[in-house]
């Protein structure tokens, strides 16, 4: 007999809001988180906010939380993992395993991945930039703790910084590490948080050295003109080739190349772009599920114009950056769509049953 | 009594895509169309193909089409309007009228807004690319028409031309025509049509003028690299600020940026790439059923982070383009999250009931 169960693999935006999105519709969820409670990345990396929603991102997350830890149809499974899958659309089974070895098998109509990104080490292959070195050379992710602590100093003296800047593309659209792609989201983040140290930090002067800045849609009236014009962010195309430290600051040394002239400017703090890669649970369990994964680890949907949320295997989706880089409206519209998706599966199983 | 019907309002990919997940969840839909027969903008402007969708457009539009009217959920309206609009969530009235002049009453428990957009007319405001009139200054929608055909030639004779330039950001991020957004496609569009022409004239050199090349996550390897790799389309970053007619070509003159130089180059078709704009549709559904539009006319969704559909009025959701600059991926899973949603308040209501 086939379960009208669907299971949601990770506990992160994509998760929480596939998981939600099921129970709306009446469905049952199982809900398998590896840390030991929902948010995932933007909860363990302490975002400070999402780019556009002006609300504080642990708030927003709170709630979200609330609301799918007091739904009856949903049911939670914190540091658990799945270890091993079988069945096909309609009738699935999976085992889960928790951190203290506790093993339970749960059957499924479907099953929604949402395992989520990892922020690029920098340190890992793009020495360049000193990240393992320089105390002042930061990521994105370290901002963001910063400043959900409502604050944004120089980490090696914890001195208001007068000079900031953000170096884009740092582990995308660069094929020597391998990651070819844009990770689509760090102009935009990079841009929100130059605002937030500008307005933390309001003699700081702050610059952007970017490729392109893909500021689409709203986001280039909404952040990129606000940036530049409300908040005299100062954007400058570059490419920058090496950081040393000099006199207790940070040289930074590249080219400007919209001026077409070597750029030697000092910083007090350095921002790292990092992109995003596939993370430990996406290549943990694409092989368990078999479902296809392009070639960095991400899992890829099949190729249809009207389907984003598909996998190769029937019955199972993908919502989220575990099918590549993805900003949050991406992440939120694909649970939804994901959601709708693995319901009607069920419904079919019923259906057909 | 409730209904539980769900009325979709465009029959685009959006509103396609949302009637189609309303019914895989067993839900009725009443889906209206303005237009003769579904298939939205992609249809009515004959698109060749969708990127990163190898197919044929007009086959995927047919068999999408024919799996839509083909499903008893699914109740197609045809050549009607949304005039008159009453009642709360899960419990609304919508009046139809169809272009004999016939009107229905429709109860329904929610509303998928998915009326689309419109290309911007360069020939309206920006007068200096001369759409008007020079026979070789077209349109990307000019464009996909001839290549949905087979042949990419210049219009005014009917030859395969021997130079071939894009210019982007035609009709935005553009204040002074009151289009500050990015369109967000046209990069990418533009990118896979240059590819295109490159394919169909083998001897065409292929130019596009940009000022951020907007590629963002997978279009960037899978498309813009691939344009200038295999392709060989030249990149060029600049502004042009004139177009005229010289010896029988188009004389381009601006400035490359990049090399901080005049240029003038000469061309036989030039491809303005034209943006989005908000559709009559939108602008005459907006104020029937009583939603927030920001001030392009786009219906503006809630302020969430975790809701991308949702709009001012409660039981209402958007689709696509309609709420702004989309691709056919943040389409197709909105329309998927609408679904959902939709589904959702019909299920409450009656549980309410």
């Amino acid at each position: 007999m086939p379960s009208d169960t669907i299971l949601v693999i990770g506990g992160g935006p994509a998760g929480m809001e596939a998981a939600r999105g099921v129970a709306s519709l009446g469905s049952k969820v199982v809900l398998v988180e590896l840390r030991d409670r929902l948010g995932g990345t933007p909860d363990s990396a302490s975002y400070s906010s999402f780019t556009l929603d002006h609300r504080s991102a642990s708030e927003v997350l709170k709630a979200k939380r609330e609301e799918i830890e007091g739904d009856p149809l949903i049911d939670v499974r914190l540091q658990s993992r799945l270890t091993a899958f079988e069945g096909a659309a309609g009738d699935f089974r999976a085992t889960l395993t928790d951190i203290k070895g506790e093993v339970a098998s749960v059957g499924c109509a479907s099953v929604v991945i949402a395992t989520g990104f990892e922020h690029f080490d920098p340190g890992r292959e793009t020495q360049m930039y000193g990240y393992y070195e320089y105390e002042d050379v930061i990521t994105l992710v370290d901002a963001e703790k910063m400043m959900s602590a409502g604050k944004f100093v120089r980490p090696s003296n914890g001195e208001p910084p007068k000079a900031v800047c953000f170096i884009q593309c740092v582990g995308s659209r660069d094929r020597r590490i391998g990651n070819e792609y844009c990770s689509k989201v760090c102009c935009g983040i990079s841009s929100k948080q130059a605002i937030e140290v500008r307005e933390l930090v309001p003699d700081c002067k702050v610059f952007i050295f970017y490729i392109d800045m893909r500021m689409y849609g709203f986001w280039e009236d909404r952040i990129y003109w606000k940036a530049q014009e409300e908040h005299k962010v100062n954007y400058v195309r570059g490419i920058v080739t090496e950081i040393i430290q000099k006199n207790g600051r940070l040289l930074v040394k590249g080219e400007d190349t919209t001026m077409g002239r070597p750029m030697e400017v000092s910083m007090d703090v350095v921002v790292l772009a990092v992109g995003m890669e596939a993370s430990r649970g996406t290549r943990e369990v694409g092989p368990i599920l078999g479902v296809k994964q392009e070639k960095h680890g991400f899992i890829e949907p099949v190729e249809d114009a009207f389907d984003t949320v598909s996998t190769s295997v029937p019955g199972i989706f993908v919502a989220g950056a575990a099918a590549g880089p993805k900003d949050l409206d991406d992440t939120i519209s694909m649970a939804g769509a994901a959601a709708m998706k693995a319901v009607a599966v069920a419904r079919r199983a019923a259906v057909t049953a």
